[in-house]
């Protein structure tokens, strides 16, 4: 099973933790990433899905923010070109930024009515098709030296010919902030497990009672890592509340039901997620990306060289 | 001698360091400040004018970033009100807007002709009056409690009645990124010079030659912090090169021929610079913001958790 399409929903309507003049600035907030290019946060997650073996993107918006990000790219494109010729980091990104163009179309949520429901509009750009699911919420390290964590799952989901969402072992008081699962631990394979049960953000108490996998550390629970790969039943699924005209359909019960009927696994992917949408959740995908690549020593230099005149500023101890 | 005025000067055109899609967006880009308030980053240098005593405000942009940074600005506000109805933060942040949008105005450099041609687009609202000056790509962070940098400057500048020059120590490799001075040691008084001589961005051997300062430490030369207290006679300098129609009128020699015409002091701020147009500027601005003020503990958290995190990450020595 060849996994060549992927959607990234990034169609969240208001204002998440810093105020945004527009619904793409967060997406289009630039960070640098591990090959030590400026990108907008978009771009780093697109570039995630290409290098993992994703050929076609399509990225569910607000109405009218496909016409923005193609503006705001082509603007981006032309600068670099304009303003640095003959430089060759100007060009390489310039670059990037057509192959990130020609590969990607805009779906619009017309009107916002739940995840589910943000999901299901890629469904005419699926066609069919397995594809792998990102949010544009979250930036990923790996902890795979050459391999991402889309790849990790992309792999697995190939392997298998099933649907695979990314898990982690997440402390007890984090739960209620995700999507919750447990399933049987496949035997001779390390971190994946068959999916029974998903609950969405469940109490402490809920998970203790329903969502314990054995084998996990005391106090761990297996929550959703923000990437998925799924079959294109998922859309058979979500379509009965979609036609229902429900307001806010979940992603997390079609899920559930996916994992009753379909093959469906769940993988503890090697790596660590960075929650933009979180407090100095900016600063931590930054400083975490700029340790873990190119600008490795340089980024270092950086904290060590602000930490030491922080300290200078505090009034001496006598 | 009251100073009310001041200009920032944001009206570089081009790209600097990351890609942005348009001439507001690295002055709009977000930055936790030291109240732990997410603001854009020229709104951050508006701030440190206005509690510095300042009441008028104008910022000097590229032709239509005027409407682009009101436009900007509302949409923020409006954004902030209507997301965050009833909490606390988000009506403290769209008011800090609204104070900064009635006091601020805005003057288009219609051609790039250099910056000290940026400077006199600010002449009319100047009228006559000394006013503080200030660069879009600086934010600083003071060593003095409650005494900003650029309250520092104000206080010498009210009290000797007369222009006042920021500058700082600066090892010697790196002089020829700014204006450098050298002048005399007004005696009694810690760090403040009457400045004699001025030079832009000079080669180290010039400045070896011209412009040592007895009494700083060996190896290092006064340079422009990048914010100035100007009388306006700083206009009637700039005239004749305006008038004459140059392309590139730079600050640094008019700066120079006030120092011949009037009584100019400099004076050694207490605090540190952060050059948005440096390589990892923006992220060294936040750290040191973060460490700084209101989110200290949570900023020191984080830098601790990802440290830990990237040398988990790394292979093990045998």
């Amino acid at each position: 099973m060849r996994i060549k399409k992927a959607v990234i929903t990034a169609a969240a309507r208001g204002v998440r933790l810093y105020p945004v003049a527009d619904t793409i600035q967060k997406s289009m907030l630039p960070v640098v990433d591990v090959d030590g290019l400026h990108k907008p946060v978009i771009q780093i997650i697109a570039e995630e899905a290409f290098s993992s073996g994703i050929e076609e993107l399509c990225i569910v918006c607000a109405p009218g923010d496909g016409e923005r990000y193609l503006a705001a790219f082509h603007s981006l494109r032309d600068n670099l070109l304009k303003s640095y010729q003959g430089i060759d980091w100007a060009k390489q990104e310039a670059e990037k930024i057509d192959h990130l163009l020609s590969r990607t179309q805009f779906a619009e949520q017309q009107e916002p009515r739940g995840y589910g429901q943000a999901v299901y509009c890629a469904k005419e750009f699926v066609n069919g098709e397995p594809f792998l699911l990102l949010l544009g919420d979250y930036l990923y390290v790996s902890d795979v030296p050459r391999q991402r964590c889309a790849a990790q799952l992309l792999a697995l989901a190939a392997q298998e010919e099933c649907a695979v969402s990314a898990v982690n072992p997440t402390i007890e008081h984090q739960v209620s902030r995700y999507g919750t699962v447990t399933g049987k631990h496949v035997a001779g394979q390390v971190g994946i497990y068959q999916i029974d049960k998903i609950i969405e953000k469940p109490s402490l108490s809920l998970a203790e009672l329903e969502l314990q996998t054995p084998g996990l550390r005391a106090g761990y629970y297996l929550c959703f890592f923000g990437m998925h790969v799924l079959t294109p039943s998922i859309f058979t699924i979500l379509e009965t509340q979609v036609a229902q005209g429900s307001t806010n359909i979940l992603l997390t019960p079609a899920l559930q039901e996916l994992a009753t009927s379909d093959k469906y696994l769940a993988l503890e992917v090697r790596g660590s997620r960075y929650d933009l949408s979180r407090k100095q959740g900016l600063l931590r995908a930054q400083l975490a990306l700029g340790l873990a690549g190119e600008a490795h020593d340089e980024t270092l230099t950086t904290l060590v060289e602000l930490l030491a005149e922080a300290n200078a500023r505090k009034p001496q101890q006598s």
